[in-house]
């Protein structure tokens, strides 16, 4: 019988049974600390110790192995040396152990003997159908604390995974300092078998869990990631901090966990269609995991600020744009409101500036106003306090905490600004639903944190998106890619691009190989004249140089004459004993009959966890300077996010027609992109592909790719 | 007498006698809240309260007023309504005050009448020689408490200004709560007198203060600025936290203090010119506080990164690069001491991660192989521990204190990860001058702040670098611009562009004004032919539609007919009525004969507070979309600032030279850049003036400003 996902990972979580393998009667040996935080933590399923050696271990009875326990095991934690592991594991399999942690380093992270134990372990939990967690790993905290951390932080709503077990140490540490509840703590070290995205489907079903969060350093699976996140992420926020950003934090990430960390914009664009909150920093992680947890999420993406003084308004209200956070523009019935209860020195627009003497009630009554507007017009307030002479902090923590019951689905963020005068209020807001930072530039970025998980709830679902798929003759594109590996190439000769974009219909200059001089003639009037003829051999890459060229051809008889030119050329001029293809006949692009060319630059590239990445931009043969470019992942790539891609470019606002300019064939644009990405998606083996420049004209006039250049896998 | 600024701030921070005008016996009111606050903070020095209707207040002899106090009076806290401040200032004068802070509101912030009363008081402080601080302000916290906040923080090394009184109340409140110190802490209100250059001025001479702090929204006087700030942040850091950033929060700033608020990037290269350091956000300013005070400024910009765990050393290096921190490379040398030292599976390069089970000794070892490197190599180091198993944090806390005794030029910050595990080595760390972070992108952060500040220290002193100055006949250009005024015109006629760009030095195509056909044959020829003709008239706009234009003229004969036919067509054709003024008569740019031509766009706006900015970047008809330009003050502004600014943009590695194709006459791009900067600094009823585009050739071509557009003040 094959177990779901959350069922074979259930037993991590609520294991009726545990055998501690390497459990010990030793002071300090992790065996024994082990076995005493489980003893600490309460669990109250059996416990096994493990050891061939002893018959009694901190007052339980011990086995010389699993295979002696009389009753079943759901969970076994094993903590003895590498060398013993696999008979260990396999005497598990055996046993029927569901589930194994293996906190034991030694394995992958070490090459060598290790990777090869480990991919064995990996092979036994297939074989049993046993899931494993780690190795090398610090363990877990879920239904007791089976791991090796003496921390056992309170019971809460996130549900936190870490790929560093010194990570988990140190924010179990700060958390249990900070009163922070975890529903569960998982260490995930090498994640042989299981890793963040099984773990992140199970939290996803998991009641106790309010929000899903990790420190991860990789990602394994791209597609898998998608499937399960992306659907996660619907049910409760997903918040991940990924570290390996920068070019040397990736190097560092790979010497640490042997895992082949992928480049970060492809990170940040996965990231988004999976629809996690991706955190910039530690703090962010938790302070986003604490909101989550009380606030609601807003409905609309407009917010109010209320404040008793000038000066933090205009901090807010910085970091507000800087977040690209919407700042409410009230309505003229919701400013008459407002000036019918305020005094006439208030600021009626958004900063609400209810000045420095401001009562309790006046927050009150302004707040009440600004909360009964519909959730277009404000969705949710920032609510920033000094503690000056006539302020009271505490009611006006009581009042907003009322009004919180009162409008429970407008999202509330206040910032008491201050120490002793305002950590009681602080105290009750947090309690009453209302989470608060001491300064204005915290609140605003967990209220961003809030605004997009919005809008991840209101975009598709990724993997339900239809994707329109071109008919395309896949089978001469197969042919084609067969040729160039038979050649022993893995760059494609220019005819050889321009079929295969001609099968994928993306327009490019006509393009045929001609192998005598009548040949040459007869394609040339196929094409329309004039044409460019050039040399075709895998040897010569600079054509011009040996006379391969010959542009403005006419007529079908200089064809004949070009083509025994360039022949001849490349013979005498060209480098010894270069395999002479023969000549392509290329339509020439007439610059003339059109009102406006632009320049642009098309890419892809593989990520290795996310695949193939689109590019687009500016063109040219600048372009590399310019850097006017963007990417997107191909993974269910549609028109709407090849739109959006491109109006990410500076050149997009081009194209759109400026200077009483004619619009360009945006609309071609934007077919090249998505049928660029199919093809990267059907011939995987296409590692590298660039178009620069492709010419774009006015929309009646169309477009032409005209150099092309497909790189494919060795 | 004319006393130096210092002297005259001098009796804010130690009056000797102190009147508070408005002194009252009733609970409640401020004149009571100031006395009290006096009275509690412990002031040594004489107290006079002045309320006419009271013989004693709060056990002080009270006067009726200042006049009839005996003594001399150092400062006067003015807290009665702003109507009866006027002649109480007054009085002051008379009396010989030395310096005044009005608390009182109700002056410039409400306009009108109020502005009339603080235009008034700023007479009388001119008139009496009188200090004043405020109006619309908390008061300040020097020797005693002369404010309003009850609140009197810490004695300590942070001389801190607050334009906001209710920012001052949050801040003090937090700080205190915070234990954090201040030498000073003065809340600027309307800035009607003294404002933060003045008092930045005075505390970089106060021995007290070890940092400068302020919270501003606005800065009236640029030029005081530059010249008291560049000076002061050599002695000490001084750090900024500019509110007002965005378009948003700039409006806020401008209704909450009346105050013009500049445009923010202007703020930017304004406080980098004056070695400000900025604060993004209010916790910035008080974690770069608190770290300048103890930790001693990185002789070099590369650094150091320790850890007991991988993940946080990868969070910790990615932090490094975004914040463009050096990440040291260490010398062979270097590496074979660690190597020396720490276990096998230790990592030796940066990060150096020397494995969970490190003991305080594995720590110190090598903390003190990467100390002793050269400051080149290894500027400072930044510590990360997470409390493991057999991690001992404050006996490590301990050793790194040590360290910190032995290598004092070094700096160190620590992040150590956790709550009540490393609470106490925290402490000890602090205490041993050591600061610490709960995580390490904070550290990151203020290692960043203490690097910017060694860059400070290293650059001149922006008002003492000798400014290239171009002979100029500035007579001339006098006389063209009076032309444009007397004809009520404020943007200039091409011919008039052309001549003063001529005598500022800057090539543009040689362009003269012919008024009659004979003319233009003659200037033609002197030109040198072929040359392009316009028509020169103030109501015509769009030359072309009216055939207002010949190109390629290439005889005097050519010249003399084409003059004739402009004329005519302008008469027939323009505008009826329109001032024609004659035919311009232009040289004409020869594309064919240079290898490389480029597009550059430069500009000129002015800030209101900091003068002429300068724009340089990619020009042509879509400068505009293209968006690669970059800006700088034309402030003290030279050759290196323009290389410098040049070096920003896109264009400038293309200038440089790129696939093959020769090195602009970027020597020529940068002359124009000092050379604009003059013509502004020069002449300031310039407010605008653009290039666009401006031709670059390669070295030996030069370049030529083809379009040039000039502003003048209406």
């Amino acid at each position: 019988m094959t177990l779901s996902t959350v069922q074979s990972i259930q037993p991590f979580f609520h294991p009726k049974s545990v055998a501690v393998i390497g459990a010990s009667n030793k002071l300090g040996k992790i065996g024994h600390t082990v076995l005493l935080n489980m003893e600490k933590s309460g669990y109250k399923g059996k416990i096994y110790p493990i050891n061939p050696k002893e018959s009694e271990i901190y007052g339980f009875t011990a086995f010389k192995s699993v295979l002696d326990v009389p009753g079943d095991i759901d969970l076994g934690v094993i903590c003895i040396p590498s060398r013993f592991c696999v008979p260990v594991v396999e005497e598990c399999g055996k046993k029927g152990v569901k589930s194994l942690v293996i906190i034991t380093a030694g394995f992958k992270e070490i090459g060598g003997e290790g990777m090869v134990r480990e991919n064995r372990i990996n092979e036994l939990a297939k074989q049993y159908n046993m899931r494993i967690l780690g190795p090398n790993c610090l363990g877990l905290i879920t239904d007791g604390n089976f791991s090796f951390s003496s921390l056992s932080p309170d019971k809460g709503h996130i549900g936190m995974l870490s790929q560093s077990g010194a990570m988990m140490t140190g924010l179990l540490d700060w958390a249990i300092e900070n009163q922070i509840g975890f529903s569960s703590f998982i260490s995930l070290g090498n994640k042989c078998d299981a890793d963040e995205v099984d773990f992140i489907e199970y939290l996803a079903q998991d009641e106790q869990t309010k929000v899903i969060a990790a420190y991860i350093e990789s990602v394994q699976d791209g597609d898998k990631f998608f499937k399960v996140v992306s659907e996660a992420s619907k049910k409760k926020p997903v918040i991940l901090l990924k570290s390996g950003r920068s070019a040397a934090g990736a190097k560092a990430a790979s010497s640490h966990t042997g895992a082949l960390a992928g480049s970060d914009i492809a990170f940040d664009l996965a990231f988004k269609k999976a629809g996690v909150i991706r955190a910039e920093t530690i703090s962010d992680l938790f302070n986003y995991c604490m909101t989550f947890i009380i606030a609601p999420i807003p409905k609309g993406d407009k917010f109010a600020i209320v404040t008793n003084a000038g000066g933090p308004g205009i901090v807010c209200t910085d970091a507000m744009e800087a977040a690209k956070l919407g700042i409410a523009r009230f309505s003229e019935d919701t400013i008459d409101k407002l000036r019918s209860v305020l005094p006439a020195e208030s600021n009626f627009y958004n900063p609400v500036d209810i000045i420095g003497d401001a009562p309790p009630e006046r927050y009150e009554d302004a707040l009440d106003i600004l909360l009964q507007c519909s959730d277009s017009e404000v969705a949710g307030c920032i609510i920033l306090l000094t503690p000056q002479a006539q302020t009271k902090p505490l009611e006006v923590a009581q009042k907003i905490t009322a009004l919180h019951q009162k409008y429970p689905t407008k999202t509330l963020i206040a910032s008491f600004i201050g120490g002793v005068s305002v950590n009681e209020a602080a105290k009750v807001l947090t309690q009453g639903g209302v989470p608060t930072y001491a300064f204005p530039e915290d609140a605003v970025r967990v209220l961003n944190g809030l605004k997009i998980y919005n809008d991840i709830q209101n975009a598709p679902i990724i993997t339900s998106k239809k994707i329109e798929h071109f008919e395309v003759d896949k089978e001469r594109v197969k042919e084609i890619l067969s040729q160039v590996r038979a050649d022993g190439r893995v760059v494609l000769l220019s005819y050889e691009t321009s079929e295969i974009f001609d099968l994928y219909g993306i327009k490019n200059p006509k393009s045929r190989l001609a192998q005598t001089a009548r040949d040459a003639a007869q394609l040339a009037e196929e094409i329309g004249f004039p044409v460019v003829m050039k040399i075709v051999s895998p040897q010569i890459i600079h054509k011009w140089d040996c006379g391969g060229v010959v542009l403005n051809i006419k007529s079908a008889e200089e064809a004949k004459k070009a083509f025994i030119t360039i022949m001849s050329n490349a013979r005498t001029k060209g480098p010894a004993g270069a395999d002479l293809r023969g000549v392509e006949v290329q339509e020439m692009i007439i610059k003339e009959d059109k009102k406006k060319i632009n320049e642009l630059i098309f890419g892809v590239n593989r990520d290795p966890q996310w695949g193939p990445m689109i590019m687009v931009g500016s063109g040219g043969i600048y372009a590399n300077y310019v850097k006017d470019v963007k990417f997107d992942l191909a993974y269910q790539y549609d028109r709407n996010d090849a739109m959006a891609q491109l109006q990410q470019t500076n050149i997009s606002k081009i194209l759109e027609g400026v200077r009483g300019e004619p619009r360009s064939d945006i609309e071609g644009v934007i077919d090249i992109m998505v049928r660029l990405s199919q093809l990267v998606n059907d011939f995987p083996e296409i590692i590298e592909l660039d178009i620069n420049p492709c010419l774009v004209f006015e929309s009646e006039k169309g477009y032409s790719a005209v150099d092309i250049k497909i790189t494919i896998k060795h």
